[in-house]
This record gives structure tokens, sequence and C-alpha cells, in this order.
């Protein structure tokens, strides 16, 4: 099967079990389900989910009883979304080519929404509807590892960073913590999610997990360039607007951007050759990723 | 013991586990932190979690194991009050009588702040560290309570219907919905998360709950009557600023309201009749939250 199939075919699998999981919360006012399900289904990649089916397929594992967990990361990635367009935070108006969730439904449904995503995603982990045939300790382990990616010491960390450090000078370090938290740890932790529910070994999810940080971090540093280079028709967002931010580009420059993205997603390849012939998607993941329409 | 002397020693056993879980996100950024702890130590009341550690020790159960529960239950308490402050929500400058939190930290800090406590209180109750002698099927169960009375059917659902019905003309119907769902729904979770923790029986879990229903409504009729007849400087928020929302008063008048107080307290004290003489603290709990403060 050739990666544009393979995301398509995946594509419309997460996007069944959303619908599902949305018509789980059917009793909740209309408006919120609305600006809930207006930003979970805006054409969205899914590359986290389908980076975690990949995971768990490499292993050779059926992805059935994954998808709850992975759609629960797509959730969180969502509200993410919803509270980073806010107008205190980047004032975004276009995402994915559409109005930002609060330029439709208004800055108040849009925050709720948001935080709606995302105690939802910890519902549908904890769901005997969803979940009822993972061993308990799996369950436990991975809403864990999800709300740590997620929280304080994650993405939130990372966003907090972030918007410090809007306009300021800021250094290597603080950029790369930035990019490590808001942008890796989720998709780090998506990698892991699949691979646990896999059931990789330890050296072996350690391997995963490497693969998972390096097409984390070039993801982030490829969103630099198209936000430097890009087209804004193909992108779906405004762009040139990060001249303020900490970005790969601005301490680094575009020639050693490009140089470190293929760096990354170099060792990407070659954490994962102990799957062999398993390896094949996650190795054309980590190329597609290395390689989005510039 | 006398209920103040009760009130005052669980408080501090609370607020030194929360100390605990917040020194456990310690590599987040120091504003972020500063922001969490800004508000989760801001001299609350701690009802909802002392209402859980009441139920768990009226089964006679140590509450030692429910702790990090009733400290997530707070948490997210916590950050929905920092979320409904704000400028698109509430609007609020003040809350128990300091500057809310994005009067202090800024808006974009403060979205982020309740962002990290909602994800936090689900990473706590997953945490070994915290909850690795409880039997995996209550974690569980119990993570899955929370997040439905904290999530779009609950909590955040009652919020989005408070600022869709602010100024407008609402029924009996929708501020019945909205005083379930924003208040009443985590407060009857915290009444049933003790009890859970605490061993209760399928009927006495069904007694214990309409407890937790019964003062969860009166304590959200009494902040409607706060609202209208408190003093500022002892309930340390501004008041009259409700006249716009659908509340008990508006739809029911100031002695119809009290009387649903009082009602609503005595069911509650009904409803934990066949504790016996274990019913004591919960007795004066529901007691005094029919009486706080005019």
């Amino acid at each position: 099967m050739d990666l544009g199939t393979y995301l398509h075919e995946k594509k419309i699998i997460i996007e069944d079990t959303l619908r599902d999981i949305c018509s789980s919360f059917s009793t909740s006012p209309g408006m919120l389900r609305d600006a809930m399900e207006y930003m979970l289904f805006s054409n969205g990649k899914r590359i986290r989910p389908i980076l975690a089916i990949a995971a768990c397929e490499a292993k050779q594992k059926s992805s059935d009883d994954l998808l709850p967990f992975a759609c629960a990361i797509e959730m969180i990635h969502t509200y993410s979304l919803i509270h980073d367009d806010l107008p205190s935070i980047d004032n975004d108006d276009l995402r994915r080519g559409k109005p930002t969730c609060h330029k439709v439904f208004g800055e108040a449904v849009a925050i709720l929404a948001g935080d709606a995503l995302l105690t939802e995603a910890f519902r549908v982990m904890a769901d005997t509807r969803y979940t009822e045939r993972i061993h308990l300790k799996i369950i436990r382990q991975i809403i864990f590892e999800i709300a740590m990616a997620a929280g304080a010491e994650g993405m939130v960390g990372g966003q907090v960073m972030d918007v410090l450090y809007d306009g300021k000078e800021g250094t290597k370090n603080i950029l790369n913590f930035i990019h490590t938290h808001k942008t890796t740890s989720l998709i780090r932790t998506s990698v892991r999610t699949g691979s646990i529910i896999g059931g990789a070994k330890t050296k072996e999810l350690t391997r995963l997990t490497r693969y998972g940080e390096c097409i984390g971090f070039a993801f982030q540093i490829m969103d630099d360039l198209l936000d430097a280079e890009g087209n804004e028709e193909i992108v779906g967002k405004r762009l040139k607007k990060d001249t303020s931010k900490q970005t790969y580009i601005k301490h680094y420059g575009i020639v050693a951007s490009k140089i470190r993205i293929e760096q990354l997603i170099e060792e990407a390849i070659e954490s994962v050759e102990f799957l062999g012939g398993n390896s094949k998607i996650l190795v054309e993941l980590a190329r597609f990723i290395g390689n989005r329409a510039l």
C-alpha cells in the first residue's frame, strides 16, 4: 500500500471513531457540541493518531484497541489549537483555511469547547464503552503518559514559554525548550501510545520513542519553515506571522534548518530499522513529515 | 470534634497534599507554576475535597487513599474558576478577596494555567506516585466519573448555558440545567468519589449520591442569594452582578429560594440517615452549606 492510500484509509477510520465519540456526549448543549465538532472535523491531517496507528501496526498488532487512545490524543491536539488561536494567545483568525473557532462561536464558547475536548479525551480513555478490552494497567499508564505530555511539564509548559518569549530575544536553549515541549511532546507520546498497545518491549519502546522525538522536532522546524517560506493557500493559515516568535529559522537560519530536518528524519528512520520490513510505513511517514509542501 | 475543627484539620491535610502535587511538576515554567499555585492557594474553602473525605470517613475508611482524587477534584474546580473569571466569560477582577488570575498573570497565562490544572488533575489520578495502592478498576471508574462530571455533559456544559443565557429571558428548565450541571455535578461527584473509596455498596452509593445532589443544588442557590444579599467583604468577590444571569432568585424570588435551600438540606440529611452515628459530619456539612454567611 502506498503512503497516500494508507493516510486516506486511516484518516477515515479515525474520523469514524471521532464521530462515534461525539455522539457519546449528545446531551451537552448544541452550541458546545457544534464548536467542538467544528474544530474536530476541520480537515486536520490526523498526523498524531496516524503515527500511533503506524507504530502499533509496525508491531503487527491490529490498531482496533488503540483507536480510542489515538482519538483522545487528537482531541487534546484539537483543544490546544482552539486555545492557541484565541485573541489573547496567538490571535489567529484562520486555521486550516477556515475561520478559527472563536471567530465562529465567540471567545467564551471557544474557551469552553477547548476545555470540554480536553476533559472528554480523558473520559474516552477511561470509558468502558471504548476501552473495556484493554488491560487496566495499560489504561492507567497511557492516561498518565498523555497527561504528562499535554500538561505543565509538556505541551502547556511549551506554550507558556512560546507566549512569554514572543517578541523577546531568547536563546537556543529557550527555543529548544519550546519546540520539545509545545510540539514534540505530544507527537512522541502518540508514537509511544501506539507502541505500548502494540506490545513493544522496553528496548523497542526506547527506539520508537526516539523515532517520535525526531519526527516531532522535525515537524516543528518544518512548521517554522512553512511560516517563513510556505504558500498561504496550501498551508491554510496566515503565514509570516511568527517573526516575533522563537523559531529555528531565527536562531539557525533557513539552510541550517533544512539540514537539521534531514538529520532528524534520518535518525528517525535509523531508530526503527530494528523492525525490518515492518518499519515501511513509519519510514515513509518520517519522509512525509520531512517533505511537507513548502 | 466540632465542625470548625474538622474543616480546619481537613483543609490543612488537603493543602499539604496539593503542595506535594505542585512540587511534582517542578520542571514546568516558573510563571505557569506561579499562576497555578496563585489560584490553587487563594484561601478556598476546599468544600469539594472535604465532602469527599467526609463521605469516605462516614464509611469508617481512612481517607489517605482518597486524597489524590480529592485534590484532583479541587484542581478541576480551580481551573474552572480561572476560566470563568476571564474577560470573555464572567469578566471578574476579584475572587476570594484577591485579584483574579488573569489580572495578575495576563489572559494568556491564565488560560494556560487553567488548562494545565485540568490536565494535571488527570495525571495525578493515574500517577503511581499517588494512587499505587488503589485497585486499578477503581482508578478507572473515578477518572471516568470525574471526567463526565467536569466535561461536555457536566460542568462545562452548564457553564456554556450560563454564558448563552446571560441577559436572555430563560426558563425554569434552563435554570435547572445550568445549576445541576455547572455546580451540582462536581459536588455530587466529590461525594461519590469519597463514597467509592470508602467502599459504599450500590444502595448506599445511591443515597450518598442523592446527598451530594441536594447539597450541590443548595450550594448554588445559596451562591445566588449571596450575590443578591451578601456582604462583599465576607464573600470576597464583586456582588450584585448576576442580575443578567439565570438565578434561582430571578425565577422563584428570595423567599422561595430560602425555602428551597431548607428543603434540599433536609433531604440531604435524610439521605444519609442510614449511616447512623457515622453521618454526623455529613449532616453538619449539609447544615453548614445551608447557612453560609449572608
